[in-house]
């Protein structure tokens, strides 16, 4: 994702701000207990492996809209990330993955701890997730706090505070509407993928960090509030389009297995085209089997594009891609910040190989 | 606890914070999403069965040192007891409860509706699991949130920050010694199992809140140092206390019973004395039973008698409880804090029996 950002760099300025705060971090974790500065480690290690990609929207929105306190701007971008790596820690948790980036994650790390010093399986793998509830507890609270140490006037704080709620709160929605989809028996619509993508991972990712951008420059309420609007529908389409890769795309490529959260009984937009099709029992079938071969792999995928359900998501991702691009030339956008941000339209259709 | 500080009563200020903070929360939840508007109803349930005991402690200390305005006292305090609700559904994750006082909790709630739903036992313990964690992080934000609502002037606000911020990191540190401590085969000292309580507990249930009502009555360094030195003390005589009322107490009073956190492994200063002695052995071969009968019960609770661990985990408690009355008689701590805080040391000599 980074490169489509690339002409805006305020990353060596987030780095910055982020190695500062796990500093403290440490050194005061080190005062509490040698056990602690691990986890704090580990924490940064997560911090560390991620593209900045919400912390370069909010530098991009301030910058193009002509921001003059990158300073704050970074410090702001760094609690983006430090939410970023929270959720990420606790989803990881919820879906009971050990890995991320083909890498034990904090989960992980301390799974393989417990197992070395003789826990059993079940026990090992729950001290792994509890270590990481406590991880992802640790890097939400300090996203608010490296938030309040941003040198901002009281109603400029009072908007922020609002856009890192709202972020925290509407993806803490789409998590519960996650979470609880497979307890419902009748398959979820394409209506309601959309909202759970939107809530989850859109409002977060992309809507509120241009949001932060332009409240950090300035902006009026319409500009904000077209921006969200922007955000949302860009972040839903990259989450439509990401639901083709997790199915087609080289595994390889994507670091994890795209059929684990299918088989988890998770819903994708991809899924519901699919599971209003005479093919649906067949793949059904083969999902839900545990040990997934080549060859059926292979043929779920020539499946869902026998189906249908192949070309409707590529369709609904470019309509969603349109739509957002349409708001962009809205006269209360900038030409500079439109210009800008035109190209994270790429970040769809690139992944849908276009 | 709660009629240990009936003398100042703040309860009334402080539910209306809550009632106020919840009705808006539930109203955008609703707007999201009817499902959303479950969970924040579980969150509030949780967070009206508790004794408000950290919050009184905030307007305890604001009111006897003379602070002037009850409306920010009880905004902070209100952020206080939605930290402890935080940390309470995340603990229960870590614990694997699923319930709390006899009723089903978040994580209880959510297991038996996905039961319901035909969920298998495992699916439905780690989706109840999930939908806790998702709770406690909207808890955890929220503390934060509440705490930017107080009005009040920079400096104070940068201080309850700080206040806030090294009560999470605390009890981040006390959770996650405890979540390791089964790891290590060499038993933990008395010492070590102190350091654990302290950071886990005492700081964010008894040190912080006493500080924050300080800080919002304009106390000085000096000040606010020999409160947060007195909750740390007395905080930690409490979870002693506690570790006798969880092996000797009547289950039916504290509502669970005492063995499950033993059998898990974990560690208390009771446990620590009694390693040392000849009884150990067979104690600890009774507790590793899953299912213990009152017989075997009865057959531990003797032996932790006869070992001595009982009579030196008293002597411990006391001896804290010493220290902890001992720096309130300093000269810094004013006539009237004093005789509202001395009251506290009943919690600890009350569990104990005395």
């Amino acid at each position: 994702m980074g490169t489509v950002l690339a002409h805006t760099d305020g990353a060596g300025l987030i780095d910055e701000v982020l190695t500062s705060f796990f500093a403290r971090s440490k050194a005061r974790a080190e005062a509490m207990h040698p056990e602690y500065l691990s986890l704090w480690q580990c924490l940064e290690r997560t911090t560390a492996g991620g593209k900045r990609f919400r912390p370069r929207l909010v530098m991009t929105a301030h910058d193009l809209l002509g921001g003059s306190d990158r300073v704050a701007a970074a410090t702001v971008a760094a609690a983006f990330e430090l939410l970023h790596t929270a959720l990420i820690v606790h989803d990881d948790v919820i879906d009971r993955d050990y890995t991320r980036r083909g890498a034990p994650n904090v989960a992980g790390t301390y799974r393989n701890r417990a197992a070395a010093s003789g826990s059993s399986t079940e026990r090992a793998d729950h001290t792994g997730l509890s270590t990481a509830v406590i991880a992802g507890d640790l890097a939400l609270s300090n996203a608010y706090r490296l938030l309040s140490e941003a040198d901002v006037d009281p109603p400029t704080r009072q908007r922020l505070g609002d856009l890192l709620d709202e972020a925290i709160v509407a993806s803490a929605a789409g998590e519960l509407l996650d979470v609880l989809a497979p307890l419902d028996s009748t398959p979820q619509t394409v209506d309601e993928v959309l909202t759970m993508s939107k809530l989850k991972t859109a409002v977060y990712s992309f809507d509120a960090p241009l949001c932060a951008g332009a409240v950090l420059a300035g902006a009026d309420q319409e500009l904000v509030g077209a921006l969200g609007e922007f955000g949302r529908t860009i972040g839903t389409a990259y989450q439509v389009a990401d639901d083709l890769i997790a199915a087609f795309g080289d595994e390889a490529l994507t670091g994890k297995t795209g059929w684990g959260d299918l088989r988890e009984g998770k819903r994708t937009a991809l899924i519901s085209y699919a599971a209003g099709q005479s093919q649906w029992t067949r793949i059904a079938e083969l999902m839900s089997r545990p040990d997934l071969t080549a060859q059926e792999a292979t043929e779920i995928r020539e499946l869902l594009a026998a189906s249908g359900a192949r070309d409707e998501t590529l369709r609904l991702a470019a309509d969603l891609t349109e739509q957002a691009l349409d708001i962009l030339v809205r006269p209360v956008i900038p030409q500079t910040l439109r210009d800008g941000l035109k190209p994270l339209s790429r970040l769809v259709t690139d992944r849908m190989g276009a």
